[in-house]
């Protein structure tokens, strides 16, 4: 199997570089980094042992890439318009995308600019982060979670999350819509309360007004899914998110790195769209959409 | 009638002075500034026309001062535990104590400290502030609302009410939870929102998401009220604030002010305990809810 890579960052370049590790094909599509690789290959700081790509098929411009069975797409939603001409040139009949993303509404999005091309969401659980030009830093975890959206080869599924397997990426299949939601109840308030209130996840559970908000927002989360059709999320697994936070290294979630460095904010696909999604539901996540609204008027006195 | 003052900062200081600059007998408490007032009076700059007091009835300690017909609280709610010390040198059988301080509850929990005095609510609509020691700054508006909560002597609160009018304070008598809860209605969103998103009143009107938020969190205030009881309160008052908040110089609530100053902020009245209250009632403040969980965590990252 050929695969692609789109956005070649944290996510993108950790998991594409793992599968070239162990001899799979893989193309990179490269923005900024791609003079730096071409010179110098791709190095991965990991917790899991790190190494270098000396040879990496670095590209400018996915119109000199071939075309590929699997595309990772590793983009920041807030750059998903740009897939109407940066997917087709790795397009042929059977080529599967997998929405490496954070938030609810992608696939439906991305299948509807492309109606008729395999779709898969990919949730990582991953703390890893792009440093500095063709240099990945993998801090922990790394596992991802594979949900078939719109892929009619199941054997095109099982393929990939063997490849992940066999590059020593814990990999799993999983239900799309239920694997969005449960991590939206991680995503939805960590991202945002760590902008908002300008702080790590740590310092948020170590007080106890906070940790109620913490815990008030993932149950707005958990009754949205529910209202929305998954039932397979509930309270406990609310809890079990609060206790793994409390246990894990201070951390400060993409959102809070994109509002630092005063890139775009994922807004949209983390907040808005599953908001919206509830409300059609007929359930209002009303603590969440005060963080959306703060969040917006914050981005906007910030740039 | 003989008025004293408790907590002679931007509203005793000035409600106070007005009364005395009219020939009134005033005696004021003052805490830091009683060296300097002693010795140069007290000065008003006003909006309304500044004015100065050469001879002012100053006192470090209510155990000197008179009793009192009217005890004017303006002390900041954080310190209503000092009234238990504070106002028994002032009370005779029937002085009636006007508590001129934003929240709800305060009323309630005063009455339990003193059971038979004789209490009204204050609700004072007035942008000012002490800047320097024996020195007011009012900037604009100035108007305040008495509501009786347990004064047997309608004829007190009659007089009260003419004295504020004779002394150019535009003054009314209105039903005191009907009053409170409505100041509730600017000062809950606008107080907590200015502190949480650092900014000012016409700022967050101007963006169309805290604009919608701001609006959101006054209807919860409009519900909480409705299952208290206080039936004349409705959508088109929150309207009115938000039009008349647009319309006004752009402002810093005392909350604000209390934050950027690192001084203690009145969640528990203006958050905690109207929250408590609607909860009580069967009603949720969700937004509100979430708006004190921000406003207690920033307290402590920011001392």
């Amino acid at each position: 199997m050929r695969y692609g890579v789109i956005g070649t960052g944290a996510i993108g370049g950790y998991y594409g570089a793992k599968l070239a590790q162990t001899g799979k094909e893989v193309h990179f599509l490269f923005h900024r980094d791609y003079a730096y690789v071409e010179e110098h290959g791709l190095q991965v700081d990991s917790c899991d042992g790190s190494f270098h790509l000396d040879k990496v098929n670095a590209y400018q411009s996915t119109a000199a890439m071939p075309v590929c069975d699997v595309v990772l797409v590793g983009l920041k939603s807030v750059n998903n318009h740009l897939l109407s001409e940066l997917l087709p040139p790795l397009l042929k009949e059977d080529t599967l995308v997998v929405l490496i993303q954070n938030g609810i509404g992608i696939e439906e999005d991305v299948q509807k600019m492309f109606p008729t091309v395999q779709l898969a969401a990919g949730l990582a659980f991953i703390c890893s982060a792009k440093t500095e030009p063709g240099r990945v830093n993998h801090q922990c975890y790394g596992y991802i979670n594979i949900g078939n959206y719109s892929c009619k080869q199941q054997e095109k599924i099982d393929e990939v999350v063997d490849d992940f397997r066999k590059a020593g990426v814990d990999a799993n299949e999983v239900e799309y819509l239920e694997a969005r939601w449960k991590k939206a109840v991680w995503n939805m308030p960590f991202n945002g309360m760590t902008v908002a209130l300008n702080t790590q996840t740590d310092i948020l559970l170590q007080n106890p007004n906070t940790l109620q908000l913490v815990k008030d927002q993932m149950m707005e989360v958990v009754e949205a899914a529910q209202a929305c059709g998954v039932t397979n999320i509930d309270e406990a697994f609310a809890d079990k998110m609060i206790d793994n936070t409390v246990h894990m290294t201070p951390y400060s979630p993409s959102m809070k790195l994109d509002f630092d460095f005063h890139r775009p904010m994922e807004t949209y696909y983390l907040y808005t769209r599953p908001i919206e999604e509830a409300k059609k539901a007929g359930y209002r996540m009303k603590k969440l959409e005060m963080l959306e609204a703060e969040l917006r008027f914050l981005e906007e006195a910030h740039v």
